[in-house]
């Protein structure tokens, strides 16, 4: 059985559905109607929904009307697989070797999706029927930020409203070590442009006479932060909740700092006094500068006073960090007028809010049973610093709770080269999902939320 | 005459001199020989002079042992033509339109360095004689800091020994506003690297917790000046030579403001408070991003925290700053330990010392009395705010003085499409330089240094 689905994976992995990449369209299309035949084949009502982008791939089992619904989410787009060069086996040709199936999207997301369709498959073939109503919603966009899901849900809620979300995405911290994220970190990205004279001067004949806009950039991006490592934009850490002594206490003793921290041997620490590095970059925001330009790129000297120069920022939100507060304040302090005869604009590419899932929640109690009872151990709750935007989306447009059950292992190579999904990890998360459906519904009185 | 001159002229900008390009290498060495035969052509011994670069032109009249010898200094490579689709005409097909010779290198500097070869001529047909003696030292690489030229001035300075130095690679105000550039700014390109974490990081895993070498290059390239314009390397201005009163009085009344400095419409002024726009980018000295560069350059945004981040500089010195010396400076600068956990690394690509030519020594009042001669007006002084690395140089390898007799005008379109050539003004260059050999000749017992 175990080969049938490996095989099944592997057709699965074979599609390059690379959602930034506009040659994949058609790769995404055939990857949507493999998906709707597998549901169909298990059992499932399935279908490939377009509207403008690419399909969203929806399935349901619905025989329970008296029972919770799961919305069980997932993405079957993947990253580019540059660079391409740097592969063991092709990105796109599955393989096998020893405990690992490599390829682009094995982990990320494709693997994690498939856990729970086998789940699926193993209630229905042991007993014709499903503990829970289920329905799923495969994302063809998630690495890029999921625009058409983003429409789709707004439009046509009723296709996928449920009691509970489960969203597969998410890393353990080890084989052996399950975990369950209960914290995402929200995220701003943006962009200033400064412009200085009307077109690229000569620095001879201007230098010293003239605003450089990439000196001016360099001031105002250098307020940002204080010496010490805080962020230095008046009111920034106003709506910051901070986190009590015991959590702390607990996140430190999990061990995440381990597994996926920056440790001295990865990168120079540095950042917020007060916090660890794992407390720095999962309970506290951060402005991350991505990228710099301006001026001569090219090898050696150029005598060049550059008429335009760009910076775009990573901003890292936390409970109960408003996006488009935040957003407003660091705008405040890029564009203010100190006097620089720069012209300044910052756009916002996109923003997603911080997460924080209740552990307390029947429905992560039951993830918490079934990981247990999977791995032989009881999984920690960690905090992630990365954002997963639809979790928000989700959980503010069905108003259901949402339960981060990741199957990923810190050393997958999500979004690098040799991808790789750990086989006896992906087994037990089918364990897990098979277990998971049947404690939804033991837990099921507990599962407090109007029916869908 | 005129239009066998400017067949003669147009021959030579046929050739695609790109110095910065390995592909023309061939078209330097046919320019070369071109050149080498039109002197001999002429009446002088000529010849190209290959090392292990492309040919340096050596051409020679010196029938007049007791007499001083002028050596005339230009260069016969043109920069690139790129945007190469802004030409009206193509940039190596030179075309006559109104009173204007169009074609790279026409005024930069193959138009001037020919005002010199044809006032022989006029002198060598006109008397079968020269009113001194003459060397010409024709530079194949001056647009990418003329390397070969630097080692053969040191290995063969008795093959280009002379009594003045002329350079003519400089503008005049207007066509009928004659000038002598008395004073050039020195420059020093340098380069700095931040590298941080040892590979890029996702910035929601990482973001807050390790150190960000962007953030860290802005930090320190935001200290070089301070909030109002002036430059905050500790030392920076001790060397500088202040400026008399008198002198200022002179250069803000003899218009170079007008011509080339920044105006309100060209760009937002800014600068060292208590100096004119003109003053900042001639008699002060300043620092110049010229590049920045790091992180994600794509469109959009990217979850990266980057591993390096890189910016170039363009320092401009004046009399009496040593580049050396105020490299030093900013490198202690830029690599303080302030604590910052990121490697720093500072590389010099080029320094060249500022220079003042005293405009009391003979020969300058030789090129002022020509100027006056063939304008029908007296030339004015100025200082330019570029540099001519080949000026220090041939001052020091050859002890003489310099006269820097440019010919170009501001609107002659150097380094930029549609460059051009003002043709009144190019014969009235001819006119110039057949006067200034004679009066050098009446200076003769003036021209006090020892005869080469």
């Amino acid at each position: 059985m175990r080969e049938r689905i490996l095989r099944e994976l592997m057709a699965l992995i074979r599609f390059p559905t690379i959602s930034a990449q506009p040659g994949a369209r058609l790769a995404v299309r055939d990857c949507a109607a493999w998906l709707v035949r597998h549901m169909r084949g298990l059992g499932l009502q399935a279908a490939a929904v377009t509207h403008d982008g690419p399909p969203i791939v929806l399935g349901e089992w619905r025989r329970h009307p008296d029972r919770p619904t799961a919305l069980i989410y997932g993405h079957y787009d993947v990253q580019p697989p540059d660079p391409i060069e740097a592969w063991t086996s092709p990105p796109f040709a599955p393989a096998i070797r020893g405990e690992h199936l490599y390829g682009r999207g094995a982990s990320d997301d494709k693997g994690q999706l498939f856990v729970h369709l086998k789940a699926v498959e193993q209630h229905l073939r042991a007993a014709g029927d499903l503990p829970v109503n289920v329905r799923f919603l495969l994302d063809p966009e998630e690495e890029i930020g999921s625009p058409s899901l983003l429409r789709f849900v707004s439009s046509e809620r009723d296709r996928i409203r449920a009691d509970v979300a489960v969203v597969s995405d998410t890393r353990i911290l080890g084989p052996d070590r399950p975990a369950i994220t209960y914290a995402l970190r929200g995220s701003l990205s943006m962009e200033v442009e400064m412009a200085g004279p009307p077109r690229d001067l000569h620095s001879g004949n201007y230098g010293g006479a003239v605003r450089n806009p990439l000196e001016a950039l360099c001031r105002r991006l250098a307020t940002l932060h204080d010496r010490d490592g805080r962020i230095a934009v008046p009111g920034f850490y106003d709506a910051v909740r901070s986190v009590a002594a015991s959590e702390r206490r607990y996140l430190a003793a999990s061990g995440v700092s381990e597994a996926e921290a920056p440790s001295a041997s990865t990168a120079a620490q540095w950042g917020e006094p007060g916090f660890t590095p794992a407390e720095r970059s999962t309970i506290r925001p951060a402005i991350v500068i991505t990228g710099l330009h301006g001026g001569y790129q090219g090898p050696g000297p150029k005598s060049v006073l550059p008429a335009h120069a760009s910076a775009k920022l990573n901003v890292r939100l936390v409970p109960d960090q408003d996006p488009a507060e935040i957003d407003r304040r660091i705008r405040m302090q890029l564009t203010a007028d100190d006097g620089d005869p720069v012209q300044v604009r910052v756009t916002t590419h996109a923003a997603a809010r911080p997460v924080l899932v209740d552990t307390r929640q029947p429905a992560v109690r039951a993830a918490a049973t079934a990981y247990e009872s999977a791995f032989g151990r009881a999984p920690v709750f960690v905090r992630s610093g990365g954002t997963i935007p639809v979790v928000d989306l989700l959980s503010r447009a069905l108003r259901v709770p949402t339960v981060l059950m990741g199957f990923a292992l810190p050393d997958d190579g999500l979004h690098g080269p040799d991808e790789r999904l750990h086989l006896p990890t992906f087994f037990r998360g089918i364990e897990t999902s098979v277990r998971f459906l049947s404690e939804l519904a033991v837990h099921d009185r507990r599962l407090s939320l109007p029916r869908g």
